[in-house]
């Protein structure tokens, strides 16, 4: 059963993971930082309860653990409560989601542990902006795709802003590093996946066409330069969203999905 | 030929246009407001200076005029080049973008005028987020919906945060209220349009089957709350992405690149 506790003073030690997040929480994942990981709001907090981040403290105002207390019941965790001033200093900002849970990382997935039973996967290259990366999770939940796999250059999925731009879901599509990118994206073929690149060239196939099979990995580049000439070779199929003249690419989140769309279509 | 101004006076009159942008175009939709549309940055500018919006200035640093000198060569707009800090100190914050244009609204189209030729629009209800709105425009642009129409409560399109986020292709595809909302849908049905609702609704058509057909609307309302039940009432069709249990409902420009993507997929 989680424990309510009230508190009145910013100083107090138990909030120190919740202080200064602005500057706590910038590249959290690099060696010598807390590694910590935020949930912010009801529904993202919510999200965090159910996942394998396991929140070692919330804080919060009364009326967000109200609406929390059914998720709450059976989970044995610290929530701090507090007036929204009081949370307003610790963390360095207002806030207005009213409630913040803090979990530690659990251990990284290796590519292989999420690949057996995977029928979706997408592939991420240079893809460094977290609300891009946070919407890719979100619509990878939303349409059913299996995991995240990241190849070289991509932001940290479990940033503050990606976490709360997924919906929480960035705590729930379970992701890994694909090893020595690109070579690593062979053992992706040795298990039977497609690989699909996308890309804006007017050469390409169409996805719709493109996409077939059992199992299919999406290879998505940043918006702008796309995917690298080496993520490009390494691929299978190059595919095209048919794409309106003189426009620009479309940002690579809705790339996403639209292939995962193109899988699920007919579902 | 566009004329290059240098000015150095930040208080100059010539700039009162781009003044203190934060607060000046707060709403400028409103009555009593100069309904100034402004075009940050190159790739809108550039954009711009394609569309119906003619610019009647521009203000930026030297290098962005350098980058625009091919698209201002036929243009008669005056183009007031100053330093980076100037610049700043005209509009209320640093812009790093580095060029702004200016306009005046144009005339409003009528819904009317936009059907004569169109295949695909979009209409959209309580769609009030800025940013989702440009992302609409840019998601159109890019899959060749040829118009947007409004039914109630939505934000300006050509509020400057939308234009940004449309990529500019908020001045280039063209948009127009619905009369009489939703009473003026029974136009489009006259028109030969099938009306798609779309919703999360799991008795709803599935997307790909409901899509039918040479003229389509495509009904989309605000995350959350979603179409109101008058809304949905006057449409011809409900239609669902297939979406997995347990994700919330796409965001609402997510939602219509998937619709236009369906519309254009095998194109």
């Amino acid at each position: 059963m989680a424990e309510v506790i009230d508190l009145a003073d910013p100083a107090d030690p138990r909030l120190d993971d919740f202080r200064d997040l602005k500057d706590a929480d910038r590249r959290p994942d690099l060696p010598g930082r807390k590694g910590l990981v935020i949930a912010e709001g009801t529904i993202v907090v919510r999200r965090m309860l159910g996942s394998r981040f396991a929140p070692s403290a919330l804080l919060g105002v009364a009326r967000r653990f109200e609406e929390l207390a059914g998720d709450l019941a059976g989970v044995d965790v610290p929530c701090y409560r507090t007036s929204a001033e009081v949370m307003a200093e610790v963390v360095g900002f207002h806030l207005n989601r009213g409630v913040l849970a803090v979990a530690r990382r659990p251990a990284v997935f290796t590519m292989a542990e999420l690949l057996d039973g995977a029928h979706t996967v997408a592939v991420l290259e240079g893809v460094n902006d977290h609300e891009n990366l946070g919407s890719i999770f979100r619509n990878a939940a939303g349409l059913g795709a299996d995991a995240v796999l990241f190849g070289d250059r991509c932001a940290d999925p479990l940033y503050r802003r990606s976490v709360r731009v997924s919906m929480g879901h960035a705590l729930r599509v379970p992701f890994a590093p694909v090893p020595e990118w690109p070579h690593g994206l062979a053992e992706l073929r040795r298990r039977g996946f497609l690989t699909i690149a996308l890309t804006p060239d007017p050469a390409a196939a169409n996805l719709a066409t493109a996409m077939s099979g059992e199992r299919v990995a999406l290879l998505l580049g940043a918006e702008g330069p796309g995917l690298t000439p080496e993520a490009l070779a390494a691929c299978d199929v190059r595919a095209r969203i048919p794409m309106s003249a003189g426009t620009d690419s479309l940002n690579v989140a809705t790339a996403a999905a639209m292939a995962f769309y193109e899988r699920v279509r007919t579902r």
